[in-house]
């Protein structure tokens, strides 16, 4: 926890360490070698924790999250393409609207909120459509907290002969993908998520033979990731001014999450938050949305208390105060808010806002959960 | 001079003060509404740099200045629209690059690079074809160092009835713009350029009601100035996962101009940054590539010395070793270097470099300049 400011239990940005902020007390070239080498470092050690090394290109991107998604759909799907977006939740729906907006041509599959796609409804909707080109798919869908099976879908898409878009946004780092188990064609994250640097920039993994094949796809000049790979493979440089702080502070933070033990230590360190926040607000009487067996330990959806005395935004104020910064509920038809389990934050930091919860709801005198 | 790090004399990344990069020692929650009041702190700080608030909106966007740019072409200009574009170096041209990936209509007029578009040139070609819609401009050319003459030019494109987009990436905060003297429908530029941020997001004051009108002409989701200008008009938000550090220093490095004297002060430091610049480097007879009248007080572009036993690269790392990073020339035709006079510096520190580049030249043994 740190000290003057509240920690945030949100999925990004989220609380990152003091060590990985002081990285940005340092200015850089962007042109410079010694900048040049930063981002080599950094693109080898991101495909190290996929092991993608032999057959993917990482290509970072400079903006949010959602900017690297549309990128990716935007380079790598051709204009010709026809995406299956599988849907349950916001940033599913958001992967249709970029289909949308691109122009690229789409059909969508949702489940409820609390259901994950399966395998089985993939390879159904593919054999029922078999002008489909590419499966776009949520990981971890962070508007619930609910896990896909990604492995299984995969799978299924690969046997079909068509190609996979993962948005791992929010698992990435924490959740294990084996670039040479699971195939894709590209798997999207960012820096402010669970490698616990600050927002900024995203990253993604390109299969090299479907990024080869993707110049002139692109809608956009600034998104497009196959003249940003050539350029940087080319020069070793960022083709626009990249964000240099972003990117010292991430190398900093990628430098922490392998020293702590890498992708099974994040994990283990995630689990651990996730399971006593689960714990805590049980004894609470608070609910959490997802079944147990579908709650990625990411960040959990809570229902929020029926008492008419609470209300969401007393309720966050009165967390802030006492040192937490929580998240509202993304859904529609149901009043919730959401808890993150993730950034650098221990379960003794998770045991903490549940107390400072128990004492607002007690404050509040939230009588009926 | 900053103590270990080498002092940046680039156009961005640039030497920024202490105090804005302490600024990015915390984290801030994006959702959260102290984090919201520093957003709209910094657009309503922005706006009055061009006296801009009663017709001009600021809309703050993720990533390098280029995707601003690219955002407030693919938004203002309506796929139907015509862009006349100006061209006097590599950002004019990608400027019409821009304009040709995302399928928009456009003409080049295209003027050798250390000679400006003049007023008479634009009046001339908007007479010719009626049907141009739009104008897109560089302020000052960074390849370079020119300034073209952005009043004159917006005179005559409003008194035609066209519409005015302004890449002032590397003059806003330094070179005075009045929007209210000035007639624009966007003028873009960034937050790691004169006003001494770290990079990481670029900004679009957008016409009020060109923007009204601009719902729905945006290729891109990301990108969208209509939809990013909208939601945070609504909820006080980004639309997408700001970065937060980048906006926190740019506040920070805001507060810190005003306190300096703004814009008269920013304009005279840099000013007095590029005069020593020019005289020093003058007693050692290296001559500058563009002709004084048309010198922006940004980045000065210096023809290289004749001598072969001067290479850019060689002198590029003995000038870095003395505590000064430069910048490659990037003309087609002509041999150059650059080096920028913005940034968290002084004429002290300008004098510094020139006596560190004198020094190197002995070492190198360069003697025919």
């Amino acid at each position: 926890m740190s000290s003057a400011a509240p920690t945030l239990l949100t999925p990004g940005p989220l609380t990152t360490s003091l060590r990985t902020r002081q990285a940005m007390l340092q200015d850089w070239g962007s042109w410079d070698d010694s900048f040049n080498r930063l981002t080599a470092s950094l693109c080898e050690q991101l495909l190290a924790i996929i092991n993608g090394a032999s057959s993917h290109h990482c290509v970072p991107l400079q903006g949010s999250g959602t900017f690297a998604v549309e990128a990716a759909i935007g380079t790598l799907v051709p204009r010709d393409g026809h995406v299956l977006v599988l849907i349950n939740g916001a940033y599913g729906k958001r992967l249709a609207k970029i289909c949308d907006v691109l122009g690229r041509r789409f059909s969508t599959f949702e489940t409820a909120e609390d259901q994950p796609t399966t395998a089985a409804d993939v390879e159904r909707l593919l054999n029922a459509d078999p002008g489909i080109t590419h499966v776009a798919l949520i990981h971890c869908e962070t508007s619930t907290g609910i896990l896909n099976p990604l492995l299984e879908i995969a799978n299924v898409v690969a046997k079909q002969g068509k190609r996979l878009i993962i948005d791992a946004m929010s698992s990435f780092g924490a959740l294990p993908v084996d670039a040479q188990e699971t195939p894709f064609d590209a798997l999207i994250a960012a820096s402010g998520k669970c490698l616990e640097g600050v927002p900024g920039m995203g990253f993604v993994f390109a299969r090299k033979d479907a990024l080869a094949h993707a110049a002139g796809n692109s809608h956009s000049l600034a998104m497009d990731l196959h003249d940003q790979h050539t350029y940087m493979a080319k020069t070793g440089q960022w083709r626009f001014t990249p964000p240099t702080h972003v990117v010292a502070a991430l190398h900093e933070a990628l430098a922490q999450y392998n020293e702590q033990g890498g992708l099974p230590a994040r994990h283990q360190r995630y689990t651990k938050n996730c399971q006593t926040l689960l714990d805590g607000m049980a004894t609470l009487g608070i609910r959490s949305f997802v079944p147990a067996a579908i709650q990625a330990p990411i960040i959990v959806t809570f229902h929020a208390p029926k008492d008419p005395r609470y209300q969401f935004k007393d309720f966050y104020e009165r967390v802030k105060a006492k040192g937490f910064i929580l998240y509202p509920g993304k859904l529609t038809q149901v009043d919730t808010f959401r808890v993150g389990c993730i950034g650098h934050v221990t379960h003794a930091d998770m045991q903490a806002a549940v107390n400072a919860v128990a004492q607002v709801l007690d404050e509040m005198q939230v009588l009926d959960i």
